[in-house]
């Protein structure tokens, strides 16, 4: 087998089998492959899209490239949750004690933020001692006896996709549908819980930009995951806005805790309610997705979410002191309106690329963030607002780049003078048989 | 700049302008681009195909990464002629000196043979002391006594086409037009011709199978070479068949010496008279492509064409006694027709590809050839033909292959009992401002 007859065939459009996907990719990450093989095919992937047999093959190959976690000292049917990211995404936080409290099984390996979006790992960093380099026994330990846990990636997972997508990203060849699905699908499936549910961001804040664009990554995606025997899933949900209040990590740990106590922004509630539900209905602890919701809900209501959160940060040598007081910077301003109206419009990448110059995340994957500084939005579209009326509050450590900060995030409002509906949270559901657009 | 947004551009369908050009493969030449930019670049140009004015901006890109030949030394209009690579094609050998006779300036940078394709420079080797490793002062001073010299490539010509080339190959990016087109005209134009006539092959012995492709790739050649101020034209040929009767060096010289002294095969001096009274049109020395061709054909009858060979062979320190006695393979064997009727139909590949095995030929660039062996073609497309009669004769030293070589031939030929046509060598005209098929 030779890597240039392999590219030479896709380039013509026909579809490869197992063993030349197999190649090509072990043979790059081994390094008998050269990378200027691996970009040539990528590149032809662009332009010959890859079938669904070839991108599930693609993903399995990814998946066994290095070690995988197979929960095997975990009781009962476990889920997870991943989103494609986000700004004011905490959906992780209040979820997954969510479903615990109903009584499913969450085992989630979770990511850092990188650029304008956020990650729960980071957000874990604002409760003083919580550790998230967990090891498998750990994981199963906790997850075992709380319900629910939360760690990083530990080991050597998926290093395929971390080579592969150091490639892509310096040969333009990021944008492809097929082969985004794969480097999420190869992480996700190399955890092995049986459920997945797939919050597929589109808008403005996100990756995918259009409705179309998502709900085809998300089509893939519980292509791939069926093929390969898991429960999938996935719901498009819009991020043209920031999802609830909060961007920064105090501050999204601060509205985690008041989402649990019953004191939640509308949109995160119904994210979470929408995405808990089908994960339940998938362990068979609801009997439809409206059951779901109302076991989600009361478990906010009773308490019982708040509860699981608390024995999760225990068990993982956190304190509950530190989570239920979070380090917010001092330093405030306010984000003022100048007219009257309505918000006809908002820039969630803004508001995540603001978040990030104030120090909450992180340009470059080494740079440090500062846990305490970040964005309160109090206007969102829909919202009535008058001028000299504040529209979000900025907590800020360094003042360098305030101006800055302040002008992007007014900068990134329309106002109507008529009134403005509420856009939906969420857009699409898309199972392994259908695809409804809500 | 940065290439991986020039590679975006492209791969978007963007037309990029000379500087990005220029970045992308000085850098690559120079290595501050790295090959797996390079070849992702070369994979996006084959979907979203250079335009005229990038394959143009990116031919002189090409010629000008490395050295250039001005001909400042050499008096009078100069032309070349450029095969795209053939099967028995001697035509050099032959128009060369014609077209210098009839008084119009010849300095032509000739390569070797690789895979079923002969180069001239072998068969020049076949002359006792022929020097082919002109300096540039040499040759202006050879094109100004005799009015034609052959050297080969010297210096550091093009590099870029040598790294890019080497690239292309393994990353299944050769196949591409434009790519195809300034890779050629990238080395034809480093040396400073004002007129240049393009011989295109088309059918089973050349690189492009088909007629349309054929002119197409003519098409974007003659584009490239006007747009830089050349008077460019091509002529799309047959290459179905071996052009004239002999493949293989010693024998190829033999023939062209027969040519130039009125023996020579229909198809061949049909070839030289075409091309050559084209290129005495461009350099003024003939009112019309019918006076052109009654030129060529008259300095074969006067004897003034083999006079010019001989005094280039002269003047780069040839033999007259070894150019005109060949050293020919003393063993020779009969390919004999099974059948009788009309030659249908031949395979030039595989007679490339026979004579490659016997020798004369190379498989890999380091390869020795013999220059004693060959094949002599007797019957061809339209021949009338009688079961035991030869087809061919084979000229070998060694006999490891030659069981494999006969059959090949064999092979090749599909024979009819009804009378056949000859096929036409000349199947097409490309100009700057037309295509004419005949």
């Amino acid at each position: 087998m030779r890597a240039v007859d392999i590219i030479e065939k896709k380039k013509h459009g026909h579809e490869l089998n197992r063993a030349e996907i197999e190649f090509l990719i072990r043979g790059y990450v081994s390094g008998t492959v050269p990378d200027y093989q691996a970009s040539a095919f990528l590149m032809a992937c662009c332009f010959q899209p890859l079938t669904p047999k070839e991108t599930a093959d693609l993903t399995e190959v990814m998946r066994t490239s290095g070690d995988t976690i197979d929960l095997d000292g975990i009781k009962g049917y476990t889920v997870d949750k991943h989103s494609t990211g986000g700004v004011g995404d905490k959906t992780t936080l209040v979820l997954g004690p969510l479903v615990a409290a109903c009584g499913v099984v969450v085992a989630k390996m979770s990511g850092r933020g990188l650029g304008h979006t956020g990650g729960t790992l980071d957000k874990l960093d604002a409760v003083e001692g919580m550790r998230t380099d967990l090891s498998e026994q750990e994981m199963a330990k906790i997850v075992n006896q709380v319900g629910v846990a939360v760690c990083g990636q530990t080991g050597n997972i998926v290093p395929a996709d971390k080579k592969l997508y150091a490639l892509r990203d310096v040969t333009a060849t990021v944008e492809d549908t097929a082969l985004i699905a794969a480097s999420i699908m190869s992480k996700k499936l190399a955890i092995a819980n049986q459920g997945l549910i797939l919050d597929v961001k589109t808008g403005r804040g996100a990756f995918m930009k259009t409705l179309d664009a998502s709900i085809a990554l998300a089509q893939r995606m519980v292509e791939i995951g069926t093929l390969m025997g898991r429960d999938v899933m996935a719901l498009v949900t819009d991020m043209d806005l920031p999802l609830g209040k909060s961007i920064g990590n105090a501050l999204e740990v601060r509205e985690s805790l008041m989402t649990l106590q019953g004191k939640g922004e509308a949109d995160l509630v119904e994210l979470c309610a929408e995405l808990g539900s089908r994960l339940l209905v998938m362990a068979g602890k609801a009997s439809s997705v409206e059951d779901g919701r109302k076991q989600i809900l009361r478990a906010i209501e009773d308490g019982s979410g708040l509860k699981k959160l608390e024995e999760m940060v225990v068990a993982q040598g956190g304190s509950l002191k530190s989570l239920h007081n979070q380090k917010i910077a001092a330093n405030t301003v306010e984000v003022l309106s100048v007219t009257n109206g309505y918000v006809a419009s908002m820039d969630a990448l803004s508001f995540g690329h603001a978040a990030m110059k104030l120090g909450a995340g992180r340009e470059t994957k080494e740079e440090k963030i500062d846990l305490e500084v970040g964005i309160e939005v109090h206007k969102k579209t829909g919202d009535s607002v008058k001028a000299g009326e504040s529209l979000a509050t900025v907590y800020y450590n360094r003042a360098d780049r305030l101006e800055e900060v302040k002008s992007q995030i007014l900068g990134s409002y329309t106002f109507s003078a008529s009134k403005v509906a509420k856009p939906p949270i969420i857009l699409a559901e898309v199972t392994k048989d259908s695809v409804f657009k809500f």
